[in-house]
């Protein structure tokens, strides 16, 4: 989610925790959409059409979920709505869309989708979110399940050939991994950049890049990170990588280096950016423009960087 | 003068311009320091220990002065005081010093030698200034004459070899190079960081890299800026390239690409910082600290990024 809880959910708010460390609010809806409902719980059933995923390109957990709907074919069965890069006060809203409705949920804002279902919703309104159609009701924002769920729910919708992004027998070895992505690297960039102190920065700071060299070591003798194969883990890492020169090196005071900087990773965030799925899913002006304009207790001003030069992303890569 | 007029006098103050683009207050205290004062002027004389150079580590403007200082071998002859990185609402203060006290002035704020020679003096306390040891009072804070005096009033003091930093076979050459450096390159920084709106830092932005270019260009085939000898051209080049990456690439977002993705600038950069009188005079630590900290409208919680990786200084620059 782009992001929760009580951060990222307001245009002009404090993301920042004055004198403190940064700590996600990480209570999701989580309901679950599932190729077989267990009797008694609020398990929605898996049907093409159904459902509607709310996924701002900007936000790198949303970007998670349109990159795996895209790796695994389910484009004809998950539609997809897009906010846009920036939200107001309460809500991401569908300012890109014309007339700024989203044209499948016939909604302004996204908000509208949470309280169809929830009246009073008392948290932060984040995407990715997957709305039922039919009701107008957000059935979950659980950015860290969807995926997963898309891989092995959803499995009959699948296209032809598509990849095992998180194969059984995979599972125990990259729970560590994903589990040291999240919360070094994915939540390890937001710790740095909405730290309240000095002291609070500094150490976050070490804790990202001890994670960046370890993720250079990791992939220094295999293409990605479990081996010869894209997976969920990948996905998660990417989203980071990606967004790192262009808004963490400098708006989030990440800047030992830039990632092109590092030679394993930058090529190996070539290789996948250039991989279908996930190259044609990255939008560095929205990304940019979220960051920049939306935490305005980190950048006052609003004012969005110009650069980096971006050329780079699709220059050979040399990990065939 | 790190910085000028009405901006980087106060700590914690108002340095962009909200809708404009920056303009440097440039009215300076222009008494000067002869060789041959001048009837019916406030010219000073020549005199070795007569005078203070108070000028911050921190500030590019003072760092000017304190390498030609150094090259010409001025230092037994004009003392230096030295301010620390951040300063208070209403001064450069000598908070490095023990006791907070300039050793030579015995003052705890360079204010007072301006309120000493100019009782309500109106505009900003700037650095570099120079003191007049015996009445306590500021002689002058004109940056960019101070130099080019040091180079031919205080010929007689220089070291035996020291270089022509202001050659009169160049003058007519280097005066164009030396603008273009100051209003698109030293001042060019700050026009990018302190921009009001977004239309300012953009054309701020493309500004600098057209000049960055030329510079690129400009020292692809040849050592220094006019050749192959180091001139007050290069000093006034050096102090802003050196600073780029630490603090103008994130904190004034000159991003295009670091100091260090440029391969001719950087290595002309590194070469000079290993001349004896440029890279000693560098401390990276107060230059991150003075602009992070005392630019409270661009970095509201004063957090002083941990990068940039600065190893890099010190490497083989090939240019002998």
């Amino acid at each position: 989610m782009s992001t929760p809880g009580q951060e990222e959910h307001s245009k002009g708010g404090v993301y920042s925790s004055k004198g403190k460390e940064f700590t996600r609010d990480s209570s999701y809806i989580t309901t679950r959409i599932v190729a077989e409902p267990r009797p008694g719980t609020d398990d929605h059933p898996v049907e093409p059409g159904r459902y509607h995923l709310v996924a701002a390109r900007a936000c790198p957990w949303a970007n998670r979920t349109i990159i795996v709907r895209e790796l695994l074919g389910l484009t004809d069965v998950i539609s997809l709505g897009a906010p846009g890069p920036t939200h107001d006060a309460d809500s991401w809203t569908f300012d890109l869309d014309p007339g700024g409705v989203d044209p499948v949920l016939g909604i302004h804002k996204l908000k509208d989708a949470y309280e169809k279902r929830f009246p009073g919703y008392p948290r932060g309104i984040t995407v990715p979110a997957i709305v039922e159609v039919a009701t107008g009701e957000v059935v979950t924002n659980d950015f860290a399940q969807m995926t997963l769920d898309f891989s092995t729910e959803w499995k009959q919708y699948h296209r032809d050939g598509a990849p095992d992004l998180w194969p059984e027998h995979l599972r125990d070895e990259m729970a560590p991994v994903m589990k040291r992505i999240y919360t070094e690297v994915n939540n390890g960039v937001y710790r740095c950049g909405f730290a309240g102190s000095q002291e609070a920065y500094d150490s976050a700071y070490d804790r990202l890049w001890t994670a960046m060299d370890w993720l250079e070591e990791r992939l220094a003798d295999r293409r990605y990170l479990m081996g010869d194969a894209i997976t969920e883990a990948d996905v998660r890492l990417f989203t980071t990588l990606v967004r790192f020169d262009a808004v963490y090196h400098g708006h989030f005071k990440c800047n030992r280096n830039k990632l092109s900087e590092m030679p394993v990773l930058w090529a190996y965030a070539r290789d996948l950016f250039q991989t279908p799925g996930f190259g044609e899913t990255i939008d560095f002006d929205q990304i940019k423009q979220h960051y920049h304009i939306v935490h305005t207790d980190l950048n006052p001003l609003g004012i969005v960087p110009k650069g980096p030069d971006l050329s780079g992303w699709t220059t050979p890569h040399g990990r065939g």
